[in-house]
């Protein structure tokens, strides 16, 4: 029985970095409250021997993930969990009258085909599958107010498509054109040990993975084949780059008209996102950079027409841990509630 | 009067990333040896000041320029200069009778207008330009191998051309459809201290810049309209990495056959370089990381083919300061004095 | 006339380092609002131009430094300047009743001949100079609440002295035997560009720097005189780190008694900053790492005792920039104000 | 049956960090070659799938640990394992006529009791150990060019025990007063995935770690024993450093003759060092950068008197990895076989 005003949340995969940004974002947070931290691997733990500057703020211990006791003490639920674990999950949640924000893949797709045929997994949960939203609130704000089912973006679609859907939703440009050359810090790897992602490996350098075949792909394209009522099928390249948070998102595409000008389509991006708190279009001639992302829910946004080629660049920065992550989930959650989407939510970043 | 077997060169510019390069380069080199390093603001000094890691090898002093005292003592002159210095200092240079290899973009372009367009200056060595030769040796190795006159390449277009190269050559891509995205370390600044290549600045943080309008621009496009026969405008975008050393470049564009596959078109690559030793085409699925290319004169190139999208992705890292500038310049002058072209070179790097 | 029923205060050098972090930090205070941005250099420049990243946030002018001005629109000052400065602007502005905070190391000194020595320069404030009070709340809490006037820390004396200040004080170490080796991110040289703060500099590599004369060294004496009671001579050596924030102090001095135990010392740590809300002293085993720190006003503290060798090794993290510089002079001006110490600052990392 | 005039060496844990160095080195060295490379974890794979930019080099697969093959094909070989398994290899790899370099811990302590406390472990091979020379070339030239088994120095004991060696020596300082601060690169870690090795965690970040207890204690004090002529315990505290390689080791003693200059020292290390090609003493003011050492087997060394606190400071850099590893074992080598012990070892970083 939970007796604060505040909302009791349970953070499921509170161990991971997805788990500890929401457990400190959540300390700023007026109207939210942890009250469930959840973690097979680590059930047991204190969660500030896990990270010990969390520890004078917060003196949880991490709990076995079971779904009843969940459900008693929470009204919502972060699932920060791998691929293929959430859909076991979810549907027990929701039927418990939880609502459900998942971070993973799993309920990011309307078609479980798709989702299938990138992520594989054999699941039978069809039917709730159906009623989750695509957590992003700047192109979905209403559908997630009504929501009980969110599935949360990756972090790559969220720099991605809120640079492309102003010019996708105001067809300024060929959706066959596009080319998505993305740049990530190495956290997006999370917080297991892998030898790729080990400083000595990564530090120092830069390349490409995933080429032609990263699973983000699909989840953009279905967004983009959304706002531009086509499918799309368009380029997406990742790459590590040698910084923990962050991510910068290159996009380009040929306008459709090459008559327009810079100023023009950030006019265009400008109106789109004028109601949208966590978007700042820069101004012209001023290109976003990923430190002024990190520790904020924000996403920057720049561009540039380039009238020798008709081609459009449009850039994007955000912290990749945060409005790729754990402070969108948050902002749907808010949402849900019927609050102000930002609230809680850090706008500005410690420069440098 | 030298009296050393070796080829005495000069440096003039020695105090610059440039300038340091070569001096460290040419430590290793069977052939050529320091007789002259020259710089104006460092006039005086010695070059072990500067550089004391290069102080118990290099016993020599920065002297004025003076082109007389040059010529007497260089057979050979790189000029690592700022743009625009070294068309006032070349044409004497010729004249004496030495051999001049620029690092700067002065002698890079064909055509004079188009330097002026992007670089401004008013110039009088028109004459003395047409006789440079665009100093990328696995383009124009004869034609290098019979010049007296390098225009070196910039560091940007060596990693986009020669990833380039073999498509264009062979037809495969549409060029209207080129997309080169670059990345950069910040060394590509140089050493004169700039708030925006601050540690503090560029450290954890990434960033587009010249956005359609980086002066690389046009020097790519006038080799690749050299190698595909029409004229091409493509779009490149450099970025800022927070390392030091290193270009990444990660290249889009339409193949002209959809059908071709990943393995037809490393087959093509594989052919083009055959002969090369200072391109390694790598095997499918493995994906050059810019710290393999670090302390080399290497460009490691992949490539994959999208089935779904019918482009080619091409990906090169180079070491910008060697392979991208003073590397290159000394593979140049072994071909023009009818060495081998790998000479004296690095081509390993130390990892991690 | 300012209209606001938060207190007013004036920023002097708002383009630095030091300035933007307080511009920062008091968009998060709830009684604080910045009604002077001033600076010579920069005056007449949008502070949005400078750093785009507050630009939605803060609509401010620099403008140039008036002492009526400043003195009519704020109740309080803080002056970011380079060493020198100040005291020539302090007086003035005490005068027309502002209080001030010198962020310089213009008053930090008890004994001016010490500042002399040190730093140079002819001063004519000395009457003035005597009032001021060295702003580390952790030590001097009531003088500086009821001071107009406060000298704050440097960045390394903030880390060394809240690490070294309870041993000090309870007598547990020989003061002959301290060793101060301190690692800082390149921020603390401040945003002027310098080629040995360079990111292709300074990044992937590790030196000293002022060894055996930095001048942060007399500044940490004095206050290790004062809490142990007799004159303290100390060795102080500071490293440059590849990152861009953070100091860690590893200090070193030979325990009086050599049969105290980490644990009998961490009692009296614990026991000495029971009421400090800024510093947190980790449990046995737990040492401190600088990215806790950033962000954040607060300094982590662990420390060993070495059995073997009669010593304690003290280890200590800040933000340099926070709780080195601009956040720490805020928590003075709360206590000048009568309020809670960290009001309006924060002490939670984003973590990674 | 080995043909070629080199001598032929094997390498017994080719696939981590001090394997990748040996062979790296190797490729280089003119009178070495690579005859065998062992591995069980890796057996079977061919060494250019783990580094690519090894593979244009190298044509060599990884074999299960044979040593009668191993003996079979090489003269001497390198031991690159981690600790506890050279003992069960070295004797019988000496027994049939291999010259054995270990680069673990297990064979660098003169007394074993001394590895058991801080080791751990049962072994055998105590009448093999006691023939063990300490590969440290600048200390114990003789012995190791007579020796068959060489323990080589770990990283830090090879940075500290540089810096130290003259002084102690000669005489100069109060064994007693050395406190050794030393910060590394994270590449010293190996290349095992490890959750702190991370670069979204050690990257950003400075922190200490094994305080007071750190295995490389014991075998920098039974040195400094030798040296000094009595019994040494010394401070010593590794930290972590956001950089992939390099050692950076800040050295604090009290002088015996407090009016000893640094000038006075500088001499004393000079001369000390005056047939040492690998060591490199700076002039007075100069400090060591890591990075001047990286890809070298150089140490470079400085110091500093301070006349105030009667203490010396020294500074030494090494790349951990060349020098504090593989670097150093080829150098031992070249001692073994008569040659001059720089042969074939890099001493040039690529600056920057």
């Amino acid at each position: 029985m939970h007796e604060s005003s505040r909302l009791p949340v349970g953070i499921i995969g509170a161990s991971g970095y997805g788990g500890v940004q929401l457990v400190r974002l959540l300390q700023d947070h007026p109207q939210l409250e942890v009250a469930y931290l959840g973690g097979d691997r680590s059930a047991g733990k204190e969660f500030a021997e896990l990270y010990p500057h969390l520890g004078p703020h917060l003196n949880l211990t991490i709990e076995a993930i079971d779904v009843d006791r969940i459900a008693e003490r929470c009204a919502a639920v972060f699932l920060s969990l791998p691929n293929g674990l959430a859909y076991d999950l979810a549907p027990a949640l929701l039927e418990r009258g939880c609502k459900v924000l998942d971070l993973s893949a799993d309920y990011r797709f309307h078609d479980l085909k798709t989702y299938a045929l990138w992520y594989g997994g054999d699941r039978q949960d069809a039917a709730v599958a159906h009623t989750a939203i695509y957590g992003l609130p700047e192109l979905y704000r209403n559908r997630i107010a009504n929501a009980q089912l969110i599935g949360c973006p990756g972090c790559y679609p969220t720099a991605s498509l809120l640079a492309l859907a102003p010019a996708l939703k105001q067809g300024l440009i060929d959706p066959d054109t596009i080319v998505i050359d993305a740049k990530s810090g190495t956290s997006g790897a999370g917080r297991q040990a892998k030898t790729n992602a080990l400083l000595a490996e990564a530090g120092n350098s830069v390349g490409a993975y995933g080429v032609a075949r990263h699973r983000h792909t699909p989840e953009i394209e279905q967004i983009c084949s959304d706002l531009s009522g086509h499918e799309v099928l368009l380029q997406f390249t990742p790459h590590l780059m040698p910084m923990v948070r962050g991510i910068h998102a290159t996009i380009y595409a040929k306008l459709r008209d090459p008559n327009l000008t810079t100023e023009d389509c950030l006019t265009v991006y400008q109106a789109f996102y004028r109601n949208a708190p966590m978007v700042k279009v820069l101004t012209h001639g001023t290109y976003p950079q990923t430190k002024w992302a990190a520790g904020t829910n924000l996403c920057y946004l720049g561009l540039e027409v380039d009238a020798r080629t008709g081609r459009i660049v449009l850039l994007s920065a955000i912290d990749n841990l945060i409005k790729g992550q754990a402070g969108q989930a948050i902002q749907c959650l808010n949402l849900m509630q019927g609050w102000e989407e930002g609230l809680g939510l850090p706008t500005l970043c410690y420069y440098p």
